[in-house]
């Protein structure tokens, strides 16, 4: 069998390996020159990218952000999945958000913005505590914003002059005091089948990911229950096949939705040493008709992700169930590089294990390790 | 990293993709062309062995039948470990037989025979129930005899008749009765550290392996500690670099050793998803100079050999614990297409799942499966 990846990273080539020895073959589309390329050596492969999407089973994305028109091509065939409503949903915020509204499913307090006055009356409805999102990511001068009292809103206004919001709108949020940040990630097959894995636990620096933990640590089976039906009514709700990313808000008891991605996600790396089954073994499965594969955790992980560096020392693979994951690609500011899986029998274990880690690595590019290592050795202890 | 593989077939596939996650790029020499290609594709890669191999960290192989020629050019270059010694041990049975009498290893009652009238002196000092077999695999007109009886003396010579064995000489062994056949995998690294994976059962079929189960069923911590002191006695006796296997006759609670392979072999194929670090990923650690990983088992694992067929149900995926492992070769007679590997907790469960497993296979050719499935079960009970 043939899949065709949209996106040429780290994603794809980890469905790539994962795909092989089921039989699986898995190119890569690189979507900036629309070449087929192989997914680990990157190397070009002669095939033009209709002949390539003739050839394939099936269709997929590794990231949301694909051009419309490839998309369109893409769904043309009848062979893409997630379909291209859940990949756009993915990429734009305002459908998200109408998706969560339509489904019923708790979400931050949020108004959608197309005109730089309606910022007074989001303050009015949602406070002076606020997170202004693009709707689209990738578009000139857009980004993050935050207020954080009445007072900043002029200057906020003026930092948003110029923009068109008619046609990408920002969508205005509540900022939330939550407990913690963690992710469901499942999958869904082509009858309907779900199956999802344990919560995890995320922990982020200026944006990016750095850690996650899985199973979340004190998650009870309400919670885990909680997870599993907002994504079961996720899933069933854009008729999605693949694996789907969940990100959620821990407050209390209650989980908010934060963001999906209709892909593979970095907060799942973790089940390609802690699971029976990867995440990237159970999206080929799902696309291309296979039965789904256990979602289980099968020790405590820990997911690590190396961003911008590549000077470590290798002796890391010393520590018993440490495994690396490198991209093989050329560091850039940012840029996740490759990722470090470590399973334990338990969490206090765990925290030796990352403590241990933390001595091979260059601990500048690490910032959450050491503390995570701490937190992760008390929390058992108590 | 790069690491060249002398061989192109499943064994050099499998270590492509456990090294890729680790930033090791593995290359494959087809050895009847001596073209180097891509280990899953095996599209050429245009560049030249000499080339190849200078530009290679570590040369290693993936079969003991590498042309002397290639092995001496790969030695010379001061990277291929195992070394060309240890190669040619696994590939000569005079010599793996030297090798085992000079480190006092216990095997089989054994006679070199290089003129056909010492067949007499053979059935006069090891028995009538003999095995000959040609010291070198791959020469026309030579494979494996049985004598069962003295009388079928002349038969046999006559059809030894002809063959040159001041070239290839024969060993002849006594037939042995064993209670079963197990191996011991095992790694050794340039430091000289030595681990090894637990014991596994092998299930053989007309010269064939079919089924291997690990760890073995009623291993006693005597019995392993003996297979580990055997495989420690010829590693370091070689001074092996990489993984060995080395296959064992148990008789009552003796070990005798049977044959040697300087690689990694089909009977720890379950390292794949029972170890938290398979025999493909520790041979690559090992010839890299890479720390070694741990060769445990967390999981009791059966592996079984797809042989000559390609028919079957992936629906056999929705199995819990079942791993599909396919090559990606076109059928041939007795060629092995690609394996299953089976996880479960204990040995019952193992059972269950190969009689489920048995339902999605064409029978015929897994004669082995269904009566090793109710074996586990009533092991179990017992």
């Amino acid at each position: 069998m043939q899949v065709l990846v949209y996106g040429a990273g780290q994603l794809a080539q980890m469905m790539y390996l994962e795909g092989c020895p089921m039989g699986i073959e898995v190119h890569a589309v690189d979507v900036k020159n629309e070449q087929v390329v192989h997914p680990v050596s990157k190397q070009v492969i002669e095939i033009s990218l209709a002949h390539a999407i003739a050839n394939a089973d099936a269709l997929t994305v590794e990231f949301e952000h694909v051009p419309e028109h490839l998309l369109e091509q893409a769904s043309r065939s009848g062979k893409l999945f997630p379909s291209i409503d859940a990949v756009l949903i993915g990429a734009d915020r305002v459908r998200e958000k109408r998706l969560l509204t339509r489904l019923g499913v708790k979400n931050c307090a949020h108004q959608v913005v197309t005109h730089i006055d309606q910022l007074d009356e989001c303050v009015e409805a949602l406070g002076e505590r606020l997170i202004v999102k693009a709707s689209r990511d990738g578009y000139d001068g857009y980004g993050q914003w935050r207020l954080t009292e009445k007072s900043e809103l002029p200057a906020l206004k003026s930092a948003l002059q110029g923009l068109d919001l008619q046609t990408v709108p920002l969508v205005v949020e509540q900022m939330l005091e939550f407990d913690r940040e963690v992710s469901i990630i499942g999958v869904r097959d082509k009858q309907g089948v779900v199956r999802v894995y344990p919560l995890a636990e995320n922990l982020h620096h200026k944006g990016q990911l750095h850690v996650s933990v899985a199973p979340a640590f004190n998650i009870t089976e309400a919670l885990q229950q909680q997870a599993e039906a907002i994504f079961t009514t996720l899933a069933e709700g854009m008729e999605y096949i693949g694996v789907l990313a969940v990100e959620l808000f821990q407050c209390g008891e209650q989980l908010l939705v934060n963001e999906i991605a209709p892909r593979v996600h970095n907060s799942g790396h973790w089940t390609l040493s802690g699971s029976d089954v990867s995440q990237f073994n159970n999206h080929l499965r799902a696309v291309t008709g296979l039965p789904l594969g256990r979602c289980n955790s099968h020790r405590i992980s820990a997911m690590i992700n190396i961003i911008a560096c590549s000077a470590f020392s290798s002796d890391l693979l010393s520590i018993p169930g440490c495994h690396l994951y490198w991209y093989g690609k050329t560091v850039r500011e940012k840029r996740k590089m490759g990722h470090i899986n470590v399973t334990a029998e338990n969490y206090a274990e765990l925290g030796d294990k990352l403590l241990a880690l933390s001595e091979y690595l260059p601990i500048e590019y690490f910032p959450k390790l050491v503390s995570e290592a701490k937190r992760l050795k008390s929390l058992s202890a108590a």
